[in-house]
């Protein structure tokens, strides 16, 4: 354990996970490592879903993004989470936030640790952290994800450490750790290429605020991605051969720009499929890295990743982790702020790629809410890349639900990002590339390369009624949600 | 003419305003000066609606903002204007787009020159940029405008310059021309204060780019903007105890932080109302530069503004200028590109004042389409602003058009702005603090603090029957948009 706690004074601290719990009371704020289903601490909330079985209590619980192994439905039957923030994606804590149980406050990823800093959402009272160790400074070495690990560590009155020894001790060293400077001294942010290392690889806290470490031992959830499928590869596809011709028309060169690629399923299939593309020497500068990343650097196309987690399948992850020192030089964990920051994005000129529920024929994506209710996840880092990408991409499959359902709408039904957002749009059907139209143009194109041949003339035929009403983006308002209150009423569009 | 023209070759090249417009020919991008219907080149498009008369020809006009006298409106009407870009505030120009007669591309005011930087955007054939001199290297003085100005002129083939003698010569120096390094090597904008100067104060280009100079004289359109009334004094009052309230927080000190106001009516009272605070020693990271900013200098509240343009009030006017050289040292014009960049509203950390014309129960924002399809202006800077501030406030008058209208309802016709980058609401009603809220809750305070008592009895009853489907974000879908529906219908909501 030497190793892993290498400040002396603070293995007096090492407790059960259920001792550490109960520094967390009824009523506070509490702060956790975990980001898309990577590095969240488990013993601690786990022993907090049972305390509250027989001493029930209320938190606030903020993360970096989603957790895995359930932790979020777990504590939400349990009735702990009272508020939630900023992203999640998981079946039984959905169910509450939509039946009104937990307050969601559903963020752009890189804003949540700003607005504590600026005192603007209550704070943080403990922070619980995954470390692969803790350096003779007290400094922490997180393990598969940053996220929002280090401010929350910072600003927390208290700190509870989980020491994964499951986890390589070679982490170290992974990360790098920058926390921007206060208002209104701030300077800027100095990533200026994927590679930039700008802070340290220890999460720099005083060993004083730890006032738990728990040991334990797990492995992070498997990644709940289905492979590539016909859809998704001519997705891929069609996105490929528009690089291809921005490349001819002298736009992008064969090193592309820094890639971004949102979760899920599709987003991973596309990056996937630059493996057989003509395009190399490639770079991510992104949030999650997934399967598709140590893909594409096993296949030799992707010389560097920049991300805020590691989020592998199982059988990626036995491949991966035992030669992870091979990886290591070419990665760089970075905390969600850093990784989704505007100014950075800006400054890199990203292709940025993430995932739709739905657009409409004017461009507008709803990447949240189902018929424009039910919270699906949150618009996670969606909104930070796509407005300031080079490039914003958003792709999805023509069709959900066997085909009851359009992806391509005449009004979406909630908005995430605006036409002014997004560039190019892609279905399995085709490519939209929307730059320098107007919504007229846009819709033209939209409704005749995006839409599903089933729903392309109910489409093309309420944009035409629409005309008939004039404006600069045509609609029927009566009509505009009409496809949505069917699919409520009649299980289709 | 020749401490305006300080390059003696150039003097070869001044000619007739319809000379210089014989140099645009059909189908070719224009990018002109002007901004917010300030710095506007005039002679050489009003020659061109003239030539096209009897020699018809349609051109792209890229602009930085809206443009004065009527220029919009003459070229629409001499069906000189196919496709014009990224903003406007002209009736008649209006009228044209909602027809469908001038495709429209609405865009983030920060985006346009970065996109025809790229070559995402046709580019730019002939620029036609009013100046106040030209040095002796050919280096370009801008007047009360920068824009786009900078970048049109760089990037087209031709430049048009229009010396406006009207303007004085002490203009120069006013100006800090900024151009961000092409990408990949893109490095941080050093801005870090409002009055950071990182720049020429000319714009520099090649003088055998100079196509043409023709000599003017006008004097900019002023600014129509209506005096403060009880509902934008209420509105005022609101917001300044918001940030008598942030200040006793710890949030805020006396100088506030840098502030964006936005255009129009509403923001230009909101600023006025801080004559009368004891907040002192304010800065100005803005666009627009309205009376406000002058009343407040003179009031000795404001201490430095930096801007794009200067608009302002005949009356204002006559009184500043005549004494610029007062005014001058506290003051700088950026390229729109800067004075809007993410990277540094973020870094700044700025409080953004924009106005709605309305919002829903969620926070969502339409600033752009009456009814969801006719354009106002455009998206504007407010994007740019919303997203990035410390603090983004929205603001609009609780009803228009006499009571007809709530500006408060069920669910957006249009959404420019999600709630995700919406933190205060206020109307003449009151003020509501959104931060750290869920949508249910945001609901409860925007229909409670901000709607007018005619209609928050039918907003609270919508969002009560709403509750009954349920969800993250409740609607009833069938009547989210009724209230625009009944509008349309009956001429009231
Ligand atoms: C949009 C998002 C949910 C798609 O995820 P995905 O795994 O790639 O997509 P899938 O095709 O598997 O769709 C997920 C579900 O939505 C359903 N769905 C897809 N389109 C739908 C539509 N238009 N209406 C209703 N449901 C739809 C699918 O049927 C599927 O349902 P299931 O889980 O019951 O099978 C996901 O990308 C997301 O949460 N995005 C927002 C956050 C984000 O973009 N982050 C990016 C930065 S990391
Ligand atoms: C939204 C905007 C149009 C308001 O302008 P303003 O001058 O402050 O506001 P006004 O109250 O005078 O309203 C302008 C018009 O909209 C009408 N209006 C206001 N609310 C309305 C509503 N909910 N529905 C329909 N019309 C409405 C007013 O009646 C008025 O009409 P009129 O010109 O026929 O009298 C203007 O701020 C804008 O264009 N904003 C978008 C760009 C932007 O925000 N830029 C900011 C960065 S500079």
């Amino acid at each position: 354990m030497h190793d892993r706690i290498r400040h002396e004074a603070l293995h007096a601290r090492v407790m059960s996970a259920s001792e550490a719990a109960a520094l967390i009371k009824d009523g506070m704020v509490v702060g956790m490592s975990g980001f898309t289903r990577a590095g969240e601490a488990m013993a601690v909330p786990l022993a907090l879903a049972e305390r509250a079985k027989h001493d029930p209590l209320k938190i606030t619980l903020m993360t970096g993004a989603s957790l895995g192994h359930d932790l979020d439905k777990i504590l939400a039957e349990a009735k702990v989470t009272a508020r939630r923030m900023p992203f999640q994606s998981d079946a039984g804590l959905r169910r509450a936030i939509n039946a009104g149980e937990v307050m969601f406050i559903d963020q752009h990823l890189s804003e949540t640790v700003e607005q504590l800093r600026r005192g603007q959402i209550p704070p943080v009272d403990v922070a619980v952290i995954e470390a692969a160790s803790i350096t003779s400074d007290g400094g922490i070495i997180p393990t598969t994800s940053i996220g929002n690990s280090a401010s929350f560590a910072i600003l927390a009155k208290q700190v509870i450490i989980e020491i994964n020894t499951a986890q390589p001790l070679s982490f170290e060293g992974l990360h790098d750790v920058y926390i921007p400077s206060y208002f209104p001294n701030r300077m800027p942010i100095p990533v200026v290429t994927c590679d930039s290392r700008i802070g340290t690889p220890w999460i720099p806290i005083d060993p004083a605020k730890i006032a738990a470490i728990v040991i334990t031992e797990k492995h992070d959830s498997s990644a709940a991605i289905r492979p590539p499928d016909d859809e998704t590869r001519a997705i891929a596809g069609h996105l490929i051969r528009f690089f291809e011709s921005e490349m001819a028309a002298g736009r992008l060169t064969r090193r592309l720009a820094p890639l971004q690629a949102g979760i899920g399923t599709i987003a991973n299939a596309v990056l996937h499929g630059l493996i057989d593309s003509p395009f190399e020497d490639l770079r991510m500068y992104s949030e999650v890295l997934q399967d598709s990343t140590f893909d594409l650097m096993d296949a030799g196309k992707l010389s560097f990743a920049s991300g805020s987690s590691i989020t592998l399948s199982a059988e990626k992850n036995a491949e991966v982790m035992p030669h992870f020192d091979r990886y290591k030089p070419r990665l760089i964990l970075r905390p969600q702020e850093i990784s989704n920051h505007p100014e950075v994005v800006r400054r890199l000129g990203l292709i940025a790629i993430n995932t739709a529920l739905e657009f409409d024929i004017y461009g507008n994506v709803n990447s949240t809410h189902v018929m424009g209710t039910q919270m699906m996840n949150g618009i996670g880092g969606s909104g930070d890349f796509a407005r300031n990408a080079m490039l914003s991409v958003f792709v999805t499959k023509s069709i959900a639900k066997g085909g009851a359902i359009s992806s391509v709408v005449p009004m979406v039904s909630h908005v995430d990002h605006t036409e002014h957002d997004v560039d190019i749009l892609v279905t399995e059907q085709g490519l939209a590339d929307l730059r320098g139209l107007a919504p007229r143009e846009r819709a033209v194109k939209i409704i005749g390369n995006c839409a599903h041949p089933d729903w392309r003339e109910s489409l093309a035929d309420y944009y035409r009624r629409a005309l008939a009403f004039g404006g600069h983006t045509p609609h029927i308002l009566e009509e505009a949600l009409s496809w949505h209150v069917r699919l409520r009423k009649t299980g289709r569009m």
